[in-house]
C-alpha cells in the first residue's frame, strides 16, 4: 500500500516507466538470487569433494596400519593381524552407523555435557529423501558420517599393534567392538560433539588426544596386562624381536603419512583453501622434521642409522603435529615435529627399560607424542590456548580411557581369557588360531 | 521499432532516464549472465574433478587386482600374473581409445538397439580445439573416455583370476584383447549406451552385471574349458592350494575397496554431494557386513576364522551392491552385504564340489555375487525396478558373454592352444613362460 | 559534481525516480560484485583442492620409487634403499622450506636470468595471516610450496637408483642434500623460475628435462664414478642381477604410474577441466603404449615376454610424454609413448654394454626418454615449438647437471669416499651399514 501511495507522487509516464524499471530490477535481482544459491552451491560441491578425498584418505590409513604392524611383527602371526585390521574397519563401519556416531555427536540429544545419544541409525535429519548441507553449509550429512566413521576405527587399530603376537583373537575382537563403539565415541563428544571439554576451551585440532592418545591408552593398559612376549625380555637382558619385513612397514608408513593429509586436512571441515592447503604444510614438515630426528638421535644412540626408527619418527612427527596443525606457525610445526622424533626413540627404549612390550612401538608413537602434540598447542599455539587446559584434557582422557580399558580388559581376562597358551605363542597365531600361513611358499627360518 | 514506439510515449528528460536506467540494468544483467557463466563454470570444474578422482581410484583397482591375483596363487606363477595385468590396462587404455568407448556410446550411430559405432579414435566432438562440457555440462569429455576406460579393462581382469596358473599367456592375451574391445563394449552399450536392456527399465548403477557378472561369465567358461590344476582334484579329495602371500592379497583387497569408492561414487556420474556421498556410504556398509558375513559362515564351516574369506567377503558385498548403491537405503545396502558376504563362502565350497577350479575365488565374487546384486535391486530398490526385468537382464548379459567367451576360447584352443604342458604347469609359468622367478632370492619350499 | 548537475536535468518527481532507480540498480550491482566474487572463490576452492589431490598423488610417488628400486635390487640392501628414499622426501621438503622454494622461484629477487634468491623460509607474501590466492587466482601459497616440495625430492631419487647397492649411505645422504637444495632449484629457475630458457621459447611442460633428465644426469654420472657391481661384469660376459621381489616392483610402477597423473595433471596448475583432463588421457595412453612397445621389442630381443621391461616401458612412456603432455595430440601422444617403450629396452641393453650397471635401468627411463620427450615436443608438438630450441635446452640442463653432480661427487669421493668396501658389497649394506636385515624371518638363498 505504501508503495502505491509512493508511485502515485510521479506523473503517468513516470509511473510506467518506473514498473518498466522495477520489473527490470527485479529480474536482475531474482537472477542475482538465483544466481546466489548457485555460488554457494558450487563452493558446497567444492568442499564435500574435498571430504570425500579425506575419507578415501583416511580409509587407506587402516592398510598402512595393517602394513606397518604385519611388518614390525613375526611372519608366524601374519594372518592374525590383517585379519583383526579387517575386522576392525568393517566392524567399526557398522557400529558406528548403528548408534557410534550419535553418541559421538549427540547434538540437541546430550545429557549434561558428559553424554548423549540421538538414536540408533543413520539418516538425514529431514528423512530419506532430504540430502541436506550440514555442518554450515560445508558438506553433506552422509559425508560426515563416511568420514567420521572412518577415523573410529582406528582407535583400536592402535591398540592392535600393542597386544599383538600373544592376544586371544576372539578376546581382541570383543575388546576392539566395545572400545570403538563406546569408549572411542563417548570420550571424543567430550570435545568434537561440543561437551565440557571442548566448553572449557581445550584444543585438539585432529586428534592427537581425541584419537591418538585415546588409542595408546588402550594399548599401554593391554600391553600391560598381558606381559611381555615370550623370550623378549631374558635374564641376559632384551632381546629384540625384529618384524618380519621392513618394506611392509616402509609401504605401511607412506600409507600412514598419505592418509594423513586426510586425516588432518579433512579435519578443517571445508575445502577452504588458505586453512586446508597450511594444515597440509604444518603436517608434512613435521612428519619430515620427525625423521629427521629420529635419525639423529637413533645414530647417537645405536651408532647406526635406524629403518624402524626413522619410520616411528615420521609418526611420531604426525601424531605431534595432529593437535595442532592449524594454529601452530611452520616454524613450530618444524619443531613439534623434530621433537618428536626425538621423544619416540626415548621412550622406545624406556618402555623396554621397564618391559612393557610393545611390538610396533604404538604406545610411543601413539600415547606418548599425542600428549605431546596436545601440550605442543598451549606452547606453540597462535591464540587462546592455555597450556593448563590442554594438560587437563590429557589427564582427563587419559583416566576415563585407561579406567575403561582397564574394566574392559580385565572383565574379558576373566571371562574369555585374554593370552593364548605358551604353546599357541611359539607355534605362531596363524596356524594355531587361522589355521593358515601367511606365506607357505617360503622357506621360513 | 517498438521499443522505440514505447519510448515515445515519455517525456525527453523521462526518455534520458529510461536509458541511463536501462544501460544500468542492462550493464547489471549482463554481469549477471557472466556471472551465471561462472557458476555454472564453478560446479563443472568441481564436477569434472571428482570425476577424475574417481578416474584414478578406479586406475588403482588395477593394482588391487594384480596383488590380489598374485597374493592368492603360488610363487611360482606370480610374475606371470604381474605381466597379464600390466598387460591388460595398457592394452584396455589403447583398445578403448581405438574403438571400444565408441562401441560403447555409439550415440547417434546406433544401428538398432544392439549395436552401434561411432567411428574409430577419439577426439572431442567439436574438434581437436573444443573441449567441451559433456554429458548434463557435468564434464569433460576427456574425463569421461579416461574414466570409461578404467572400467574397461576390469572386466578381462575378472577372467585372468580364474584362469591362472595353467592358461597360456599369448592365448589369454588374444582372449582379454577381443573380450575387452568388442564383448564388454557391445554388452554395455545395451544398458549404459542406451541400448534395449535400457530402454526396458533395466537398473544396474555401476556395474554388478555390465563388468563384474560379464568377467565372470567369462571366467567361468575359462575354467571350465581349463580344467582344475594339476593336483588340485584328487582321488583322496579336495586339496587346497593355499595362496603364496596373505599381505599382497589384504593389500589387493583394501585397494579395490578403495578403487570402489571411485567405481560406484563416479558412477553417479557428477560430484553432486548429496548422492555421491550416499553411494559411498552404502558402499562401505555393504562391504563391512560382508566382510562379517562371510566371518561368520566361515567361522562355523571351518571352525576357524579365515583371512581369505573374510577379505573376499568384503569384495562380495562391494560387487553385490554395485547395481543398487544409488537406490537402496542403508539397512537394505547392509543386508546386501551381508547376504553376498554368505553367499560366497558356500559358492566358494559350491565350485570346489563340481571340481571347477578357480584360482582366486573370482567366479564365486564377481558371477555369483554380481547376479545377486541385481537381482537385489529388484527386492530392495527404492523406485520402479521389477525383479523380472532384472532378472531378464541377468539372463541376457549371462547368454551373451558365455556364448562369446566359448566360441572365443574354443578358437583359441583349437588355433593356438589354451593350456600350458604338464611340465610347465609343475615348473610354474614365471620360469618356462617368462625365465624369470618373482623371488629369486628367497628359499622356495 | 558532475552527476547532481546531470540530475538536475529532470524533473523533481524524476528525480526522486532516478534516485530510487539508482538504489535499486546499485543495490543489484552490489549482489552482482559480491556475486562475483563468490564464483570467483568457488573456482579457486576447486583449482586448489585438486592442486592438492595433485600434491598427494606427486607424494605416493616417493612410495613408488621406493618400491620399485628395493624391488629392483638384492634382499640384502633392501633396508638401505627404504632408508634413502625415506630420507630423501623428508630432508626434500625441510630443504625446499628452508631454501628450495625461494631459489626455483626468486619471483623479483632474480639476478639476471641464470640466478635468483627470494630469501630464507616460508611465509605467505601478505605475513603469517594472509592467506592469498596464488598464481592469476588458481590455488594458495602453501599448496604452491607443497606441490613444488613433493617434486623436488624426486630428482634425487632417480638417482638413488642407479647408485644403488654400493654407494656409502652417508656419502649419499650428503650428495642428495645439496642435489636438491640446489642443483635441481637452481636448474629448475631457468625455465619454471621464468629464466633465460624460459625466456628462449623451450618447453617443458611438467620435468621431462627439469625432473627427469636432472635427475638421470646425477644418476649416470654417479653409475660411471663408482663402477658396476661386484660381479656384474665377468669375463664370461655381463651376468644379471636380478631383483628380489617383482610383485614390489609392479606396486612401484602403478602408484608412479598413478601419481603421474598428479605429476602431469598438476602441472596444468589449475583444475580446468579441458586442458586437466586431456593431459589425463595422453598421460595414461603413452604409459599404455610404452608398456606395448617394450613387451613387443623385448620378446623379440629376448624371445621372452620380459615383465621387468614391460613395467619399464610404462615409465618409459610416462617420462616421454611429461614434456608434452598438454600440446601434443593423442595420436601423437601414443607414439611418444610407444617408442620411449621401445628405447628403453635399446638403452638398458646399451649401457650394460658399455658397462654402466644400473640396477633399475633408472638413466634408460629418466635420462633417454625424458631427453627424447623433449625433443619430442620440437616434433610432434601442436604450437610454436623448434626443436632446435628443445635441444639447447637438453645440452644446457645436461651440461649444467653432469658438472655439478661431477664437482659433487668427486668432492664426496676424495673427503668421505664414495664407495663401500668390496666385503660391506658382498654383505649387503642392510648388515653392514644398518645392523638390520630386511626379511629375518626368511631363508635367504
Amino acid at each position: 500500500m505504501k508503495i502505491l501511495g509512493y508511485l502515485e507522487r510521479f506523473g503517468s509516464s513516470s509511473r510506467m516507466l518506473i514498473l518498466t524499471t522495477l520489473t527490470f530490477v527485479i529480474l536482475g535481482t531474482y537472477s542475482v538470487y538465483a544466481q546466489d544459491a548457485t555460488a554457494d552451491h558450487a563452493v558446497f560441491v567444492a568442499n564435500n569433494i574435498w571430504m570425500m578425498v579425506a575419507t578415501f584418505l583416511v580409509f587407506i590409513m587402516h592398510l598402512g596400519f595393517a602394513s606397518l604392524e604385519a611388518g614390525l611383527t613375526r611372519s608366524k602371526n601374519t594372518v592374525n593381524i590383517l585379519f583383526k585390521n579387517t575386522f576392525i574397519i568393517s566392524m567399526g563401519l557398522l557400529t558406528y552407523a548403528f548408534m557410534g556416531f550419535n553418541l559421538m555427536y549427540p547434538g540437541d540429544f546430550s545429557i549434561g555435557q558428559f553424554f548423549g545419544f540421538a538414536g540408533f541409525g543413520i539418516a538425514t535429519p529431514e528423512g530419506a529423501d532430504g540430502l541436506i548441507a550440514y555442518a554450515d553449509g560445508g558438506y553433506s550429512y552422509w559425508t560426515d558420517f563416511i568420514f567420521q566413521g572412518m577415523f573410529a576405527a582406528t582407535a583400536a587399530t592402535i591398540v592392535s599393534g600393542a597386544v599383538a603376537e600373544r592376544i586371544k583373537l576372539s578376546s581382541f575382537m570383543v575388546f576392539a567392538t566395545i572400545f570403538v563403539t563406546f569408549v572411542y565415541t563417548i570420550a571424543g563428544s567430550w570435545k568434537w560433539g561440543g561437551g565440557w571439554l571442548d566448553q572449557m576451551g581445550f584444543y585438539d585440532f585432529a586428534g592427537s588426544t581425541l584419537v591418538h592418545s585415546v588409542g595408546g591408552w588402550g594399548a599401554l593398559i593391554g600391553a600391560i596386562l598381558l606381559g611381555p612376549r615370550l623370550g623378549k625380555y631374558t635374564k641376559s637382558g632384551m632381546k629384540p624381536i625384529p618384524g618380519h619385513s621392513l618394506p611392509l612397514v616402509t609401504i605401511g608408513v607412506f600409507l600412514l603419512w598419505l592418509g594423513w593429509f586426510g586425516f588432518n586436512g579433512g579435519s578443517v571441515l571445508s575445502g577452504d583453501p588458505g586453512p586446508v592447503s597450511f594444515v597440509l604444510c604444518t603436517t608434512s614438515l613435521a612428519a619430515s622434521a620427525g625423521v629427521l630426528g629420529s635419525i639423529i638421535v637413533s645414530w647417537f644412540m645405536f651408532k647406526k642409522p635406524d629403518l624402524s626408527m626413522a619410520l616411528n619418527g615420521a609418526l611420531a612427527g604426525l601424531v605431534g603435529i595432529t593437535a595442532g596443525a592449524d594454529v601452530v606457525g611452520i616454524t613450530s610445526a618444524v619443531i613439534i615435529g623434530f621433537v618428536a622424533g626425538i621423544i619416540v626413540v626415548f621412550s622406545v627404549v624406556s618402555f623396554d627399560k621397564i618391559k612393557i612390550d610393545d611390538p610396533v612401538g604404538a604406545i610411543s608413537v601413539h600415547l606418548v607424542c599425542g600428549i605431546w602434540g596436545t601440550l605442543a598447542v598451549g606452547i606453540f599455539g597462535v591464540g587462546e590456548f592455555s597450556f593448563l587446559t590442554q594438560l587437563i584434557g590429557v589427564l582427563a582422557y587419559g583416566a576415563f580411557t585407561a579406567v575403561c580399558a582397564l574394566a574392559l580388559f580385565l572383565l574379558i581376562k576373566v571371562t574369555m581369557g585374554l593370552r593364548v597358551s605358551e604353546e599357541e605363542e611359539m607355534k605362531g597365531l596363524d596356524i594355531t588360531e587361522h589355521g593358515m600361513e601367511a606365506y607357505p611358499d617360503f622357506q621360513i627360518t
